[in-house]
């Protein structure tokens, strides 16, 4: 295995192919199934992105109404599965709830056969937002929610629950569009594992939870949780230099910036930074958006380093009032389009992915008796 | 990415290196930290072996004391784990009980820093035997059993719990080599899973709990089970030879042969055999080795393929009262002791797992509004 050196993490490895997105061709691209990402932002919705993902063209209006009518229709959770989440500690991490939520819904609700997994994908688009939020009231005051709502879009779906009340349409394009940003990017860690995870031929369920505990790294979808806490600590543009100056001097990373493939930019950032600015309404959300750009400066000019999706994706969340704990399950709920495109991808032309390793342990020795060990 | 076509799966790609096990080197090898399985299982118990796997050496006397002392002092299971369990359906997929126990159990016992890994190690091999037979018998008859017990090793634990009764000296011995022999296979589907959940700094739970949703695919964990299908379907030699001749003349896979790795023999299957045969005493067994032994000697012949560990550990398995649907549950619990030594060798020398796909979709397309979609 010459190439091992070279394939640490299997950075710049294909391990597979894929119709489903490009990611960093020719330094910034992302498309999903062809339509850049920037003409879904401004022109599409999260639900007609989720179709397209899943069903690999976007729908037509019959085709939409119909999605759009069965995950309006999915939004309940059987009685068991609340009482489950109740009994889930109040100081869970919230990704646990989900990770355990997804896992227990494949017990009430499994996957009989592959013919059902559009059924089963649908279900989970619908249903995790529920699962988060019921047990997030639950945990937080003992209120059982109803999960069910008439919202016409999971965004202000979503907003409804956490909120109890329906966003505007401002709040509710908002989070769409951010929704549209993490739905989706190619052989990313999680969307790799829910892969590795199908390719035994495994259920759908099973597939998501893999992809729900991988998201739930620091080094992945923790990132913007990490951003706001960044952006936090700082009251002014000026301590933000001061500060961000003095973790890069003893070489601490500072999340939201950089990428393990982009080179040159996240074509994501500047629309969700965008959206961030225009929502920044309040002399307190004008400042923060201050902070933020004061950083993105300093770490290109110090570090050459381009802010990714999660830096002002934090900005969009803390404005739309939500926990910062919450941030990384709200890239849960965009993420299962992109994870079910690939699950159904993955079955559709299987082989078991079994990579091999470098042996740099032990020579073969033998076998010591107790009384001869250390 | 001119290497694509040929990675297909990963096969031969090495994705990290290891000081664990060695797989298929020369072959036929299989070692544990450089000690030979043969060696293993003929004069180490699962303790050791899990010892050697997480730790990295044997352990002394006082070493194993104290961690046969750690495990049997962790066998309960938190009151509301026990609740979340009973809500589970009776008809439940087994994999998807442990998948979603393993998931809670991460809730109510968080591994708040790294420091706790070992601890959340042991943790889960003591208690997912429990977990798994806890609801076998509520999800049954509606007995609430005691998941802790006096049994010195895991083996004869999960017979006593399974049973209600402890295991002859012979069954525990049998047993207890199966879980050796299952302990750890280097970059398996299933470690590859948690080995990629790992690599994002995930939690010790979601890295297992995407293990086992791996290991529940039929390409994976599940053969043990199809191999005992296969085998009960046939009340003679004869009848087994015809009826898999009929098999493999359309062309059907036969489960428990070949492996992804090994060329010329599992070197587990001669040792698992041998207790398959020990164990076979009434003439019901006996006939069914010897309906086993004429599938071998079929396939063997026609196909050229070798029985893996999974095609005589079936027979293992039922001799000791197991149902067949507990097998892949079973390898669960050998194996938490191999995806535990993986998470903490990722994590000591960490880079996210990240390969990259060949894309094979639309080229870049413009945005179609929807009066214009098909």
């Amino acid at each position: 295995m010459t190439e091992a050196k070279s394939a640490a993490g299997l950075r710049g490895v294909a391990a597979g192919s894929t119709k489903i997105a490009t990611v960093g061709k020719e330094g910034t691209g992302l498309t999903y199934r062809g339509y850049s990402i920037a003409e879904l932002a401004d022109k599409s919705t999260f639900e007609e992105v989720a179709f397209l993902l899943v069903e690999g063209e976007l729908p037509s209006r019959r085709e939409l109404d119909a999605f759009r009518a069965e995950l309006r229709a999915a939004r309940g959770l059987p009685p068991p599965l609340r009482e489950i989440l109740e009994r889930l500690p109040a100081e869970t991490h919230p990704m646990d709830v989900l990770r355990t939520g997804c896992s227990a819904l494949g017990c009430f609700e499994p996957e009989r056969s592959f013919a059902e997994q559009g059924r089963v994908a649908r279900r989970l688009l619908a249903a995790l937002p529920g699962v988060l939020l019921y047990w997030h009231h639950y945990a937080a005051t003992g209120q059982r929610i109803e999960t069910q709502s008439d919202e016409p879009s999971i965004a202000a779906h979503f907003l409804k629950l956490l909120h109890g009340r329906a966003p505007t349409r401002e709040q509710e394009r908002a989070f769409d569009v951010s929704l549209i940003l993490y739905a989706e990017h190619e052989f990313n860690a999680s969307t790799f594992a829910a892969r590795v995870c199908a390719a035994t031929l495994s259920d759908f369920y099973s597939a998501i939870t893999a992809g729900i505990g991988t998201l739930r790294g620091p080094l992945h979808g923790g990132a913007n949780e990490a951003a706001m806490e960044l952006i936090d600590r700082f009251a002014t543009p000026e301590a933000a230099v001061e500060g961000v100056g003095e973790m890069l001097a003893r070489k601490a990373k500072v999340m939201g910036f950089g990428h393990a493939v982009y080179r040159s930019g996240d074509p994501r950032s500047p629309i969700i930074k965008r959206i961030a600015k225009e929502l920044a309404v309040t002399p307190e959300e004008q400042t923060r958006f201050a902070v933020a750009e004061a950083i993105e400066a300093l770490i290109e000019r110090e570090k050459h380093l381009f802010p990714n999706l999660d830096f002002y994706s934090a900005l969009v969340y803390r404005s739309l009032g939500i926990p910062t704990p919450l941030f990384t399950p709200v890239f849960v709920c965009a993420r299962t389009s992109g994870w079910s495109a690939h699950v159904i991808e993955q079955r559709a032309d299987n082989r078991l992915i079994r990579p091999t390793a470098d042996y740099i342990g032990p020579a073969p020795r033998a076998y010591p008796r107790a009384s001869e060990r250390r």
